[in-house]
């Protein structure tokens, strides 16, 4: 993937690549960092069986292309949480252990969420100065564009500081991953104007102006979809619930039209996919010491070539170290 | 409307009728009034200014059957929030304080949400061991039937103990209201295993199984509509973002579907209806010392019938007054 600024980047340290992860196993993550490489320029490393990585690579004449780090065990897609950190041997365990050690820049995983930010949490560590972890994830909105939620669940209850960053991680990754110059930042709340919201919420508000970003003030839950801003701040709790109720809604959509008839089922069906968990892009952890960036389940080799190619891309433009650092005049670019 | 044990609804006590609220003033729910006692047997008294309150009444041939309270002030549609309370001659605060004097049993409005919760906070006060009101909303669900989400934006910062009378009150309301005999309480969270969530909504999980109601555990975002369970409670923070949530994601589902070439677009538009705030059937605040109803700002004479029916069946149940009560051992019916 060529960067924003038309070069294609480079970096000493790669991209590490959870070759086990997602439905389609070593096939399509093998293929993906395959294509990350030759053809979008980004460094991979590939960490899974050793035996089952190399056939794949041999079959796209690889060998010796793509380096392999052994992991034993595979945690299992149905693994959502934090039993995931329980093994030290499985590919997401070693995988972010690589970027702890800084021998890789980011990890990027098709597994299940919640098991890659728990192993992720744990094995990477925060950068420094960001007290929390986030979840970033870009929707779809009616405008063509995309909003970025964040966080959409890895830090159920921040502080208002804690918001604040989240932010500063979002606005990085709207600028890094959507090419947004100059993003604009809402803060999730229940009614538009300054001072609506919980304490939480109406606490952030007061120090959200204070950030150099654009902060827009408040928005509401129909402002999710609607294209208002390009980054919706709230905490992970909320985030989480909001991320789900939209999905949630357009299946219910869909189910909906698709029993009134069938006129425009084939067409909503198309929109709800749009907002499909295993379909929206994945989700990007911002704040650890490395760059973490989650493909869905269901990713082809494609999607896990453009999964390395943000990932690269927050790496390399220090979205996660240097967004985390509140008391800089500068937004970071 | 007919009780559902089959008996029409007596009471001695009226529901007050905001005779100045909605988009199509005294017409409509003055004609609305006249038809839920004429036809649903629901004692009911008007408040507003006088004057145009009987020209209409006379229309319907009415004058004399209904009583009318004056009052010479009336909060725009616009006013969304606390501002409302200002004035003490307004339609609002006069109708709350018939209900406060216990000259009505309950008050029924189509203006604006918040400046209707806000003046009933204030005029009626809260029930006897009840700590904070709530707002519920029942949202059409997949299967056909109905979810109560209990608090969509009452009370922004509860206590677990307030989200667990939430529960009871939305259980209530269920009853009454929706006719489920013995209604599913879900807990909205990050997880659905026991111990998913923030801090609130945990320590509110350990409260819940303790209750007199049916708790089927955690739910999450994308139970919303799913007919999951038959009462989903939260926060009235979290509540009020998934209410608007879900509203912002049937309007974009349908601008995207529109956008799409139009098949269908029609149907979505249907569907989208439902979830429409100004459409959904209103809402109800619970645990007052007076039931309120608030229906919809663009409310026909029907509408405004049905509110009454509901909030002479949610008097009547002592929905408000008992289900505060969370130390009896017998589920309130």
């Amino acid at each position: 993937m060529s960067r924003s600024d038309g070069t294609v980047a480079v970096s000493s340290r790669p991209v590490v690549v959870d070759a086990m992860g997602g439905d389609h196993g070593p096939v399509e993550t093998v293929a993906g960092a395959v294509t990350a490489r030759r053809e979008l320029g980004v460094p991979v490393v590939l960490v899974g069986r050793g035996e089952s990585v190399r056939v794949e690579l041999a079959r796209h004449g690889a060998t010796g292309e793509i380096d392999v780090v052994h992991a034993e065990d595979v945690v299992p897609m149905t693994e959502r949480g934090a039993g995931a950190v329980s093994s030290t041997t499985t590919s997401l365990t070693v995988g972010c252990d690589l970027v702890r050690q800084g021998r890789a820049s980011a990890f990027v995983s098709a597994g299940s969420t919640g098991a890659v930010v728990s192993c992720a949490i744990r094995g990477i560590g925060r950068a420094p100065g960001v007290l929390r972890p986030a979840l970033a994830v870009a929707l779809p909105s009616v405008t063509g564009g995309a909003t970025v939620l964040v966080d959409a669940g890895a830090t159920s209850d921040p502080t208002p500081e804690m918001i604040a960053q989240f932010a500063t991680l979002g606005a990085s990754y709207a600028r890094l991953v959507l090419g947004v110059a100059d993003p604009s930042v809402g803060l999730l709340s229940i009614g538009s104007e300054p001072g609506k919201g919980n304490r939480l919420t109406r606490r952030a508000g007061e120090l959200l102006p204070a950030l150099p970003l654009r902060f827009h003030g408040n928005v509401e839950g129909h402002d999710v979809l609607a294209g208002t801003v390009d980054v919706i701040v709230t905490d992970g709790f909320t985030g989480n619930v909001v991320l789900k109720n939209v999905e949630g809604s357009m299946r219910a959509a869909l189910t909906l039209m698709a029993r009134s008839g069938g006129a425009g089922a084939e067409e909503m069906r198309a929109v709800a996919l749009r907002y499909d968990p295993e379909t929206h892009g994945g989700a990007a952890l911002l704040g650890l010491a490395g760059t973490v960036v989650v493909a869905h389940g269901s990713s082809r080799a494609a999607t896990i070539a453009r999964a390395c190619a943000v990932a690269h891309d927050l790496s390399d433009g220090g979205a996660a170290e240097r967004s985390g650092d509140l008391s800089g005049a500068e937004p970071v670019r």
